[in-house]
């Protein structure tokens, strides 16, 4: 049975585009025709057991360039669940990498009609609704990940996120690793810091938020934003890769009105290999599909690999329409300092949530000036103004720019 | 902060082994140093917010070959949440990969201490338990998956499994891009699928199991699983990597009673680039922590990819000692038949689950002369005969070998 359409024309089907390199001595339209079996109805030999109505979900190759590696393949909506990520990784994300016939397959992209997008939530909140919760419209949010990253009691935890928020933070994270700790229990640390979220909205009367990391086994995970939800809290944090699709759509499905943050820590060990794997652009757009509000895309100028095309693709991709859901926050973090801000302007515009952990709490005078000197960018840039010029009479921005670059 | 510690000797910590290149003109010390700080206390510059309890928590290289790229971390306990195989993940399987300061980074192995293991539940069953569960004591196990993939109704897909079962199948599966879909509804499935089980269990007198995969949102995933139980169910099967560990850990710590097969669709995605992502090894030892019974490890002989040493050492490891954890059955899957058997149980042992699927339903007399030949051919191995010589008096596996072979 083959499956090559040359020229044919997908209508409702969900459409990828590949990478794909066959192994030795493998032609390349067999090998497409391997993927393309794989990832849905068949196997590797021909079966006693085929049925017609089987046969009427192939799949379908109908562009391919040899040359480049490159193939799309439209595959029939009745081959994915309804409203289940876990089962299109399953079945696009799933046993193709590893086959002998392939040398090194990618998955590059993937377009999703609108009548598919209808059985998944999407963003709850969106970029507008995110605004909306901050009262900010034309600015980048400012973020922070209290640092160290590991260590802090609940309390020390608690008076960090505080001068963050002060010196001009919106959003206060935990970091990835930090979820339920002997030397820092979840429930004290969100008291804590929610208590210090009330106080430094009350001084700078400016809206605040703190997203929890409640990353874990996924009863423990509802547990956890539940109790944030009963203080008081706005946000929930949640790691995509290391939690996993099954787990993070079980906790949208809540419509627990809250806002997801999602951390995307692990996905360079298949997205960074620019021959082989998942690219972040197609997990980005399953984590708009399952419904997260705020997604880390990268950096393009910080300490985290990820090339400009590839990360504003990606950025773009979280704001093109899609079905009818929401738009998704970029949010560009690792590695970050006031003296970054420029470029990151120039590069995604306003419409991003700029996190810097260490290039705020390294700051010489401490996190409140920190958070200072990064406002003081942003500011600097909206404004038109040379950040070198407006450090002359911004003290915590002289301090950061003299220290970072 | 430094934290090489050439020859210090670990006690109760999880030790981490790296391959690691550094980026051009990086020194492979001081990214050994990054790559310890990122996935623990630290970030890329000094702090003023660090801690003398921080401190405590830091990491230690206590071994590292510069020729060979290699390093051991010591990782103290209280960095990880108890119980939380996500947090790990986060952790070591996290940030590090996209460090612009690697060039390539590989998480090879994993040490866990036992009283760390302590935190989780293990399988249920392991190898012991569905020995017993089967009745079957010295011979491998032989399962197949129910093909087409995808296509079949559900009443269909029951009459395949049956003539299996019936073949000399012990176990049956779903494929894993086989859920709840519309030409195949879950609930259906496993109603048809089950009593047809049933029917095969009084006819060969023989204990069958049906794996029915329950992939998807974590509250649809346990929703499905009862549901299989009500109906007389023993087993579940579970994506683990299109899923997520926060959905299987919350399946498994609901204690069902129910034998956990554990699929591995996507793992490709990073653990075959020999320089880049995470092993299967360590993938297996946290899956075995989580608690799955079997677990898919690759076939050496068939359609996928997987290394001979490599292989085996993943077997191995589900079977070493890891705390007072039970062991987990390994599945050799994907382009099998009988003529793989032989260099299966040469390289294995008794100890495994044998799986084939179009090397069963592609059989030219159907599915049931196909489980008749793999059955042929295990016997044949075990009583120590040639496959050639065997099939001289078993017609099925005549045909077979003449196909395949």
């Amino acid at each position: 049975m083959r499956l090559i359409r040359k020229g044919y024309k997908p209508k409702e089907e969900l459409v990828a585009t590949f990478y794909a390199e066959p192994a030795k001595n493998k032609d390349f339209i067999s090998v497409l025709e391997s993927i393309a079996r794989e990832s849905s109805i068949g196997t590797w030999t021909s079966l006693r057991t085929m049925t017609a109505s089987a046969k009427k979900l192939a799949p379908k190759i109908f562009y391919w360039d040899e040359k480049k590696h490159i193939a799309k393949i439209a595959y029939p909506q009745d081959l994915f669940e309804r409203g289940s990520i876990v089962q299109i990784l399953s079945s696009l994300g799933g046993n193709i990498y590893g086959m002998k016939d392939v040398k090194n397959l990618r998955w590059l992209d993937i377009e999703i009609p609108e009548s598919f997008c209808k059985a998944f939530k999407g963003p709850a909140f969106g970029i507008e609704g995110v605004r909306k919760h901050f009262k900010v419209k034309d600015r980048p949010l400012l973020g922070t990940i209290v640092k160290p990253k590991v260590g802090l009691t609940p309390k020390q935890h608690a008076k960090v996120a505080f001068k963050a928020w002060l010196g001009g933070c919106d959003l206060v994270k935990d970091d990835e690793n930090l979820t339920d700790m002997r030397f820092n229990r979840f429930k004290k640390r969100v008291e804590e810091t929610l208590k210090m979220k009330e106080k430094a909205e009350s001084i700078t009367g400016e809206v605040k938020a703190y997203m929890p990391n409640i990353s874990a086994p996924a009863d423990e995970m509802l547990e956890r934003a539940e109790f944030v939800k009963e203080l008081g809290g706005s946000y929930i944090m949640i790691d995509i890769i290391a939690c996993g699709f099954s787990g993070l759509q079980f906790i949208r499905n809540q419509n627990l009105g809250m806002i997801i943050h999602a951390h995307r820590a692990g996905h360079a060990t298949f997205t960074r290999n620019p021959k082989h794997g998942i690219t972040m652009l197609v997990l980005a757009k399953l984590a708009r599909l399952a419904g997260v509000d705020q997604l880390h895309i990268g950096t393009v100028v910080g300490k985290m690999h990820g090339r400009k095309e590839e990360v504003l693709c990606i950025h773009k991709a979280l704001k093109e329409p899609l079905g009818k859901l929401k738009s998704v926050f970029s949010v560009c973090s690792g590695g970050l300092h006031p003296g970054s801000v420029p470029a990151l302007l120039k590069i995604f515009g306003k419409d991003i949530i700029i996190q810097a952990g260490g290039g705020i709490h390294g700051h010489k005078l401490g996190s409140e000036a920190g958070a200072k000197a990064m406002r003081q960018a942003i500011d600097a840039c909206l404004e038109g103004i040379e950040l070198s010029e407006y450090a002359k009479t911004h003290r915590e921005l002289a301090i950061a720019l003299k220290q970072w670059c």
